[in-house]
């Protein structure tokens, strides 16, 4: 059975649990504006006008949308309902509205969740036009739960996209370690990696960052032609690809040595257990029914308490459709981050543990490993890195 | 001067001109909803966190964005004050927004520009209580004015683009003629135009339309690999491409001889002739100051004279930075449309001019061309199709 029907008839289980009637998203033109969760509504195909995608809690699974789209959806064989308009979709949304009479009815919004926050506004203001005067005015709730469950849910064939695709980004990594030489630009190594993501038809997962020694530009900075490998640099590389629609994320840190050495100078083996030292501890206690900033705070304080400065992100976040895929949050209860961190770890749930740490003269210490949430733990996904890869160039 | 720097300063005059104090974008994870007028604000680059991006009608461009995304804001060169922050965004909005105390805020939501509409609801309601008790939240109002000028006027660079977007159409058009056969399927022509799009790096603005014969199923349909070329089909392609962000969308009419005969049968010639007809009367009319509505009904009114059933969509939409860019329509006046028949053509949009005719027992007769307004007028970026293109197969 292919994903789309595998993920919505998952959706009637997950609106019945939570007890919603349908879940409604409205959506126009989505080649402009793609709602996050279309893709587990329909496959590649692109909606032209006004559609509405209905999915009930009684099983039934309907479309409006413009005339011109209805053969790509009976082409796609998931819906039961598919009604073709001409000049407007409110006759066609009312008649529906008023045949199931839903109770609840929750609609592609939210102000947390961004996954699930596909309406735009003018478009819930044309919402609110149609169903002005009628009862479902008042049953519009948020999406957001439904959401968080179903993306946050892997099933078998999303995990198994996930871990290919995480197997792609790590044989990336490697040929890093490979390619690398002195004098070579952050670019250089950005320009390698983009090459081996096309030879293995993927994409980027977004796009890759490299950080090399203590003058690199932090954060999601593009790679510079101008800073060089040296001898005594940190080279942290941050990529993940898309493997059939699922994200990796993945980061791994190398040391170059310098003349003489054998092995990396005191302080960068002590950024680098630190590193090690959170994910595992942060890892150790990650499981259904934690809170998202209980378990960023475990790795928060050990990096704090050994006496570094605090990341300022949060420690992991879900991959799946998207690299930062929304949801409970392994994170600070930070404004930005809204109700995320407040969220419940659930099973089957797939996360990052990424956190940094700077050296002096140096560079950025940093490691991202991804996990996937069992019934009473978590199993990592990446082959985890114990030991700092030290680099003879 | 690169594009984003010339479309920037060109908000600022749009400002000026419908005297808006300020345009404030507002967005956040732009990897998952992409504001559709990001384009004109930024190169490539993904923001992660909530991000706010303002353009004066006094000429500063500022952004306040989450701090790992300075680097790259920095690089682009375009805004003159960039902050980062880390925990909530909040803050420093209010400090900027008290510093220009703007009488009128252009916000980044529109109920019938789908262009100008790249704010969530989400984000809406967190922008209002960001806003509570201060005077900006009645200061603000939809952008779709500004969006509809910004991206209608297409400068120098823009139409450049479009032009070269076209002419690459256009050799796809040509080499269809050459590659066609008999017993191939619409399944195999579109799959030749994904080739040729690739060997000429570019990427489709649409997935390519191919109509073969009297039962193929028209509109937005997939390709079917069953309906196969026969003689006294009449075969219609619609395929556009994307060249540096910019779109063509043509289509082209081709009809395939019968044994014996050496024009096409009269049915089809007044078919192709009515719809040449409505597309050369409706581009005499165009011109800076018609209403959309207007230039629609006069191919409208030519097809349904000549006895033919109303085609069921707009004559002309506008093309840019999407195959279907927003703001005037040349379209009828349907409530899926808005307000966007009831606007006023302006010098340096570019459209489409399209129509259909269905031929009964031979198909689908359609002709789509791309035009750009004039200061009195329109010229045509298409090379016309003014004869039927007849294939002896």
């Amino acid at each position: 059975m292919n994903l789309v029907k595998q993920k919505t008839d998952q959706a009637i289980s997950i609106l019945k649990e939570l007890n919603i009637d349908i879940w409604l998203t409205y959506v126009r033109k989505t080649s402009e504006i793609h709602d996050p969760s279309l893709y587990f509504l329909m496959e590649d195909s692109w909606l032209t006008w006004q559609t509405v995608l209905i999915i009930t809690k009684t099983g039934k699974k309907i479309v409006i949308c413009g005339r011109y789209d209805v053969p790509n959806l009976e082409k796609m064989g998931v819906y039961d309902t598919i009604i073709g308009y001409d000049e407007s979709i409110k006759t066609d949304l009312l008649k529906i509205l008023d045949e199931i009479d839903p109770s609840s009815i929750a609609i592609n919004y939210s102000i947390d969740n961004v996954a699930a926050d596909g309406l735009t506004h003018g478009m819930w203001l044309r919402l609110n036009k149609f169903l002005e005067g009628t009862p479902y005015i008042e049953r519009l709730i948020s999406s957001e739960k439904l959401l968080a469950a179903l993306r946050g849910r892997k099933i078998g064939l999303e995990i198994d996209k996930i871990k290919k695709a995480v197997e792609i980004s790590e044989n990336g990594h490697k040929k890093v370690t490979e390619f690398v030489k002195l004098g070579m630009s952050e670019e250089d190594i950005e320009k390698m990696l983009l090459k081996f993501t096309k030879e293995n038809s993927v994409t980027v997962s977004y796009p890759p960052l490299i950080h090399v020694g203590p003058t690199t530009s932090i954060g999601h900075g593009k790679a510079s032609s101008d800073i060089k490998v040296k001898k005594g640099d940190l080279i942290n590389v941050d990529y993940g690809v898309f493997y059939e629609g699922y994200a990796s994320d993945l980061q791994r840190m190398n040391y170059v040595l310098r003349e003489g050495e054998v092995i990396p100078p005191k302080e960068v083996v002590r950024a680098f257990e630190t590193v090690v030292k959170a994910i595992t501890t942060s890892a150790e206690k990650l499981k259904p029914g934690m809170h998202g900033w209980e378990i960023d705070k475990i790795a928060r304080d050990i990096v704090v308490k050994a006496g570094y400065k605090e990341f300022k992100h949060a420690l992991g976040h879900q991959i799946g459709r998207n690299v930062h895929d929304s949801g409970c949050l392994l994170g600070p209860k930070w404004e930005k981050y809204g109700n995320s961190p407040l969220m419940l770890v659930e099973e089957n749930q797939a996360f990052t543990l990424e956190l940094h740490v700077y050296v002096e003269n140096h560079g950025y210490a940093s490691i991202e490993e991804d996990v996937l949430v069992t019934k009473d733990g978590c199993d990592f996904l990446s082959n985890r890195q114990l030991e700092l890869s030290l680099l003879l160039l």
